[in-house]
């Protein structure tokens, strides 16, 4: 019996200290994640889940990810609040949704006239973009990472042609943000409408012209119903969204895990931008077969070159009083500048030079 | 003595069962890779780095890739053959140089006149073309991944200006592959000379032209010191590396160092196409600034036509005996159609418009 006892006493101790080895480099973590979207969004929502999955599995489980969409958490516009007050350890948004409340975090999802997805991506991974961006976040006690490139915007649905600044004055128009800004210079009243009201709005007269993603996003709303001309791109040439994770939720992460995080989140940005590419074409065959009202237009020089400068107006005025949002604007320009010089010898060429053959 | 001689045999056969269940979950594994380059080659062997890198991270130390550049295993060229006889686990190289031994291979790098990096991606993922790469590879006991993306490769540094059709006869230009049988097509010479001897052949006029990459890995041979015309390109409008991995190795790994593997070689593959986009524009920044003599040329019209032609002539031939080929042929110029499309309303007009404001 002596024996026996000593035996259990000594086999608990030893796996107790087995256990708690074992237990140490598999210490589990679940990451709730308030997404902007509604549960199911197409492309934003594939990104998310596909991202959480990848996660589970490269950790054998040890980091879950449960993803909490706008009709649970009630709060599409404040997951940067949520993240910061630890409410939320990780969010999926939009850096610009945040212009507001954090003027700096206006930069970190796309500019007007600004830099195509690849460029972005080089500018965040080799030109400092993402030192700046950590700067910004971090004194809100956050980090944030790319989180998936919608590519290049269309520049929205009007019902009636284009021909003139003249046509632009009193248009009105849904576009948020900073580029209904830069439109509001050139004459435009932007507005802003609720995704489930815009087709009614359209179709009543209510607005003129509405701007909203891409052939894939736009085609659910109906548009191409109601408006014949469909405008190419000039004010978000690569919207890039956002993961954001609360920093103490990161720093308590081991390095593996830290390694697979960082890792899965570049990975889902990069593939959405290539699943847009997929799904944006796919539907644009789509509209091309089944509405043949519909063509595509592009703005005039003149409209254009009145938006550019009304863009560099008021990129001016940001960075006047505002040392940091300075830095970050001179940043983006100077890399775009150097970048535009390449794209446009490579991409940009053998683009032309396939619309000459066929 | 008794006590303790009874409590060392129960604590290690405690200790061994713990021991074995950790040694399951924890097995480790060393994947021996061959690449085709020699080492410190700049992009990309540093993506095969950074790939090694973060999967040693990502597992822990479980998954390790031990890199071997072509001076070790002195082979560039034989990088297909030692991981289909698992005399390596993995390679890094480029499917079409194995052309020669296995047609099909020839469609996963890029086309002449084919689609651009994005488009590529979203047909390896979304349009079947992992499937048709997997089919041509599974044949020979291995799997292959895209491994790494320069983007549109310039079309070359030509002596003297290149006019017409006629300047191209006889004229004598290293270009490999099947972009050379193209050129071939409409007059010109083409031919492979190793690249420690393409300076001096270009001076001694050996050779009149010589196509390269792009501006960042052109700059270190030094052509733009004796070559004053640098085409755009039209021959690999998306040049894409591959990982290689022997089927049986694959199917040995458990499945979190599965998933491990496919996302690090996938941010591999994308993130070369964002390192290659930053130094090619810096090094083309380089150029103009060092290299006043420098001049972009793009071919007139009526030789891209040629071209055009005389690649869908070599495609039909190349499809005419070869139901695989066939098949890959057709899927790509349907997705391409398809996405390009796209392409124009979106990437190519914005970066257009871009060019029309200032």
């Amino acid at each position: 019996m002596k024996i026996r006892s000593v035996l259990s006493a000594a086999v608990l101790a030893v796996a107790a200290t087995f256990t708690s080895a074992q237990a140490f480099a598999q210490d589990t973590f679940t990451l709730k994640m308030a997404e902007t979207w509604g549960p199911n969004f197409p492309i934003f929502g594939d990104t998310t889940k596909n991202f959480a999955k990848s996660v589970e599995t490269m950790s054998n489980g040890r980091l879950k990810i449960r993803i909490d969409s706008a009709n649970k958490h009630k709060a599409p516009l404040g997951v940067f609040d949520m993240v910061k007050a630890g409410q939320y350890d990780m969010g999926h948004s939009a850096s610009y949704y945040w212009k507001g409340k954090v003027p700096e975090t206006l930069f970190f999802t796309s500019m007007p006239f600004g830099m195509n997805a690849m460029e972005q991506y080089a500018w965040f991974y080799h030109g400092g973009g993402m030192e700046l961006m950590q700067e910004v976040y971090g004194a809100h006690n956050m980090l944030s990472f790319p989180g998936g490139n919608t590519g290049v915007q269309m520049g929205g649905w009007f019902r009636e042609e284009i021909k003139s600044l003249d046509d632009l004055k009193g248009l009105k128009m849904r576009i948020p943000g900073f580029a209904g800004e830069v439109f509001a210079e050139v004459g435009v009243n932007p507005t802003n409408i609720a995704p489930g009201e815009l087709y009614t709005a359209l179709e009543r007269n209510t607005i003129d012209a509405v701007e909203w993603v891409g052939p894939a996003l736009d085609l659910r709303l109906g548009f191409q119903q109601i408006a014949d001309y469909y405008y190419t791109g000039w004010h978000e040439p690569a919207t890039e969204l956002q993961f954001l994770i609360n920093k103490k939720v990161w720093e308590k992460l081991p390095a593996d895990l830290k390694e697979i995080l960082r890792v899965a989140m570049r990975t889902a940005s990069y593939d959405m931008l290539v699943l847009s590419q997929h799904a944006n074409a796919e539907a644009w065959a789509n509209i091309k077969k089944d509405y043949p009202n519909v063509q595509i237009k592009q703005f005039p020089q003149d409209i254009f070159q009145a938006m550019y400068d009304a863009n560099k107006k008021l990129l001016k005025e940001a960075s006047a009083s505002n040392e940091q949002a300075a830095r970050i604007v001179k940043s983006q320009q100077d890399y775009l500048a150097q970048s535009r010089a390449y794209t446009d010898i490579s991409e940009r060429a053998y683009l032309n030079t396939m619309g000459t053959v066929e």
